[in-house]
């Protein structure tokens, strides 16, 4: 590890924390959100609108570049960094959880997952040394240790076996890994069981790691689970180090996340939502393809400041996406990021006031009430 | 007509013209290349592109404005200026080259074109009247005449037929048509037929457009015989108004155009291809699935200012293109539009100076050349 990284506590306010992690590619505020650009982009979005809309970091998707263009090729361009002409720092994912989703067209052994490419059938063999290798390639500021994540529900000792596999894959991730100007995150697996939980946090901060996130998460598993596993792991996991929730959530789960000590984020929600034509606001969903938004010239949300709310209307929106036009993509992306965005903005800030509870009370009711626009909630 | 329209001839070089459009909605330079707006956003750029790119006016299409959102809608919402949020000038289509390529869907009479919509089978009338109105309601600066377009090749009588229908809509158009704040362009056919086109413009002449635009032309006619109509008609057209080329074309033929007197062009080319991968270039074009970019690291053009060739490499766009990403698009149509846009600069510059012809002989020259990159010349 060099000297480019750190991770300092800035604020605690309760059990939310703020602070700042610095990379070789600049420095994070935190709590932060991280768009998912899968492929090396984020959908439907330009590096140039990510850099006005004050991303921080970009996740991409270690399992879809090794398959394209390869981590090879993306290694002679310069990395992802080259690759892409992203300067900010980026993290990278293990490629774990997408080849696990990959049922019927995997193995798993201790070795690791053989599958078969989604594109073209080809085999790969990824393991904790192929994964850190392929990292290694992408070369983004964090890695992640490739690890097991089981499907929910699933039955106990199932659980039971990944988590140890985790650590087992965890330690062999660790080993293989040889960059210094990059950093390497453990995973804590474990379900929704306190215990299983405890156990693989106490196993990965034994292994040492800069950083952890806890996986095995938003795969389906009730809320209020999920919260339950947070606050049993926020008096395990050390304080000094960043905490990556993995996959998780809308706006309220974030803001529920922070509230028990979680540090950063990511999420497709934002982007895939807005493809579909949902945009999330402060005062909650809406479904551009909702009848009523026919002839509404109001913009998505009257309040926000972003350049989708300054320009384009609800009847606009509504026609370019039954249009089937790129356009509302783009506009929607747009607008859903500036809301993830600025909502982490508003959440560092309401840390560093110690109104952080204020804060939370106030933006939990604004999203459950009816939205913006004073009428029915719209579920779709 | 209000005082907030005129045209001024202020170069000639040659037969090249250099003017001014004035409109309601601000100040066209001419030559002039129009982005399609098809639905009422360009594909895969937003309006804040457009506005950097420098576009100076929109053409939007009648034919799919009057299917969805309707026309009556977008008057609703302010019109096309309203309903956008593009402030600069618009010209909208009259529908009829869209109603006339739906064969087998369509039945003309005297009265107009009767057809189903490609969306859901509704049947509708498209008449003289209809179009006007229409496009009354669009609002845009520039409106277009009702005419028929008949396909290429068509036996003489046919032409000759279209091209008296044209002139008793026209005439029909004209009657139809009370905005003052919208000027109607006529439209000249004839196909490519000297004697037919002349009569026609003689005709179309005579019912009094304060603009004039030749159509018939891009669908499938040798290039020569276009270049012929153009000379042909370049003594007839009167110098005092403007002349508008529809549907032209890649960027030799703009050029070769505006030598033969032609101040405003539209063409789906720029946008359409590339979506589909064709990046246009000043030294040729370049098709990014081409295998030989896989490893590329220059930008699509090397000498180009745009945004896209700031950022992006040959090998980068050529990922996103093939992994089906949005990203790829954007970022590729921005680049095809500047150059568009930009060569057109370079044409209303050089013709201002009185450079036109050593501009053309070096930028056709260019285009001619092997591409950009010094390789064979990519033809895909």
């Amino acid at each position: 590890m060099t000297n480019a990284f750190s991770f300092t506590l800035e604020a605690l306010d309760g059990r939310a924390r703020a602070g700042r992690l610095e990379t070789p590619h600049g420095t994070i505020e935190t709590p932060v959100f991280m768009p998912v650009g899968t492929t090396g982009a984020v959908k439907a979005v330009t590096r140039r609108d990510l850099e006005e809309l004050g991303a921080q970091i970009i996740l991409a998707n270690t399992y879809h570049l090794m398959l394209r263009p390869g981590d090879a090729l993306v290694a002679e361009l310069g990395g992802l960094h080259g690759f892409t002409g992203w300067t900010k720092p980026f993290l990278t994912d293990s490629g774990g959880y997408q080849v696990f989703s990959l049922t019927g067209l995997r193995q798993l052994t201790e070795e690791g997952v053989r599958f078969r490419s989604h594109l073209d059938g080809t085999p790969y063999l990824l393991s904790p040394e192929r994964s850190i290798e392929v990292q290694m390639n992408l070369g983004a500021d964090i890695a992640m240790a490739f690890d097991e994540c089981p499907p929910w529900p699933a039955p106990r000792e199932a659980v039971d076996e990944a988590t140890a596999r985790t650590t087992r894959w965890a330690r062999r991730s660790r080993d293989a890994h040889t960059r210094a100007d990059q950093w390497l995150f453990g995973i804590v697996q474990g379900g929704v069981h306190p215990d299983l939980r405890e156990r693989s946090a106490r196993e990965i901060l034994e292994i040492g790691f800069p950083g952890h996130a806890i996986g095995g998460v938003s795969v389906g598993e009730p809320k209020e689970d999920r919260i339950r596993v947070l606050e049993h792991l926020d008096p395990i996991l050390p304080e000094a180090k960043p905490r990556y929730l993995m996959g998780v959530g809308t706006l309220e789960d974030l803001i529920e996340a922070v509230a028990r000590g979680i540090d950063m984020f990511d999420c497709v929600l934002p982007t895939r939502n807005a493809r579909n034509g949902q945009l999330f606001t402060r005062r909650g969903r809406l479904s551009i393809r909702n009848a009523r938004f026919r002839d509404d010239p109001r913009p998505p949300d009257p309040d926000c400041p972003c350049p989708t709310c300054r320009t384009a209307s609800r009847a606009y929106l509504r026609h370019l996406h039954l249009a089937g036009e790129m356009t509302a993509a783009i506009l929607m992306t747009v607008h859903n990021l500036f809301t993830y965005l600025d909502m982490m903005r508003s959440i560092r800030q309401s840390i560093r006031l110690c109104r952080f509870e204020e804060f939370r009370a106030a933006a939990l009711g604004a999203l459950a009430a009816a939205e913006g626009d004073g009428r029915s909630r719209d579920r779709s």
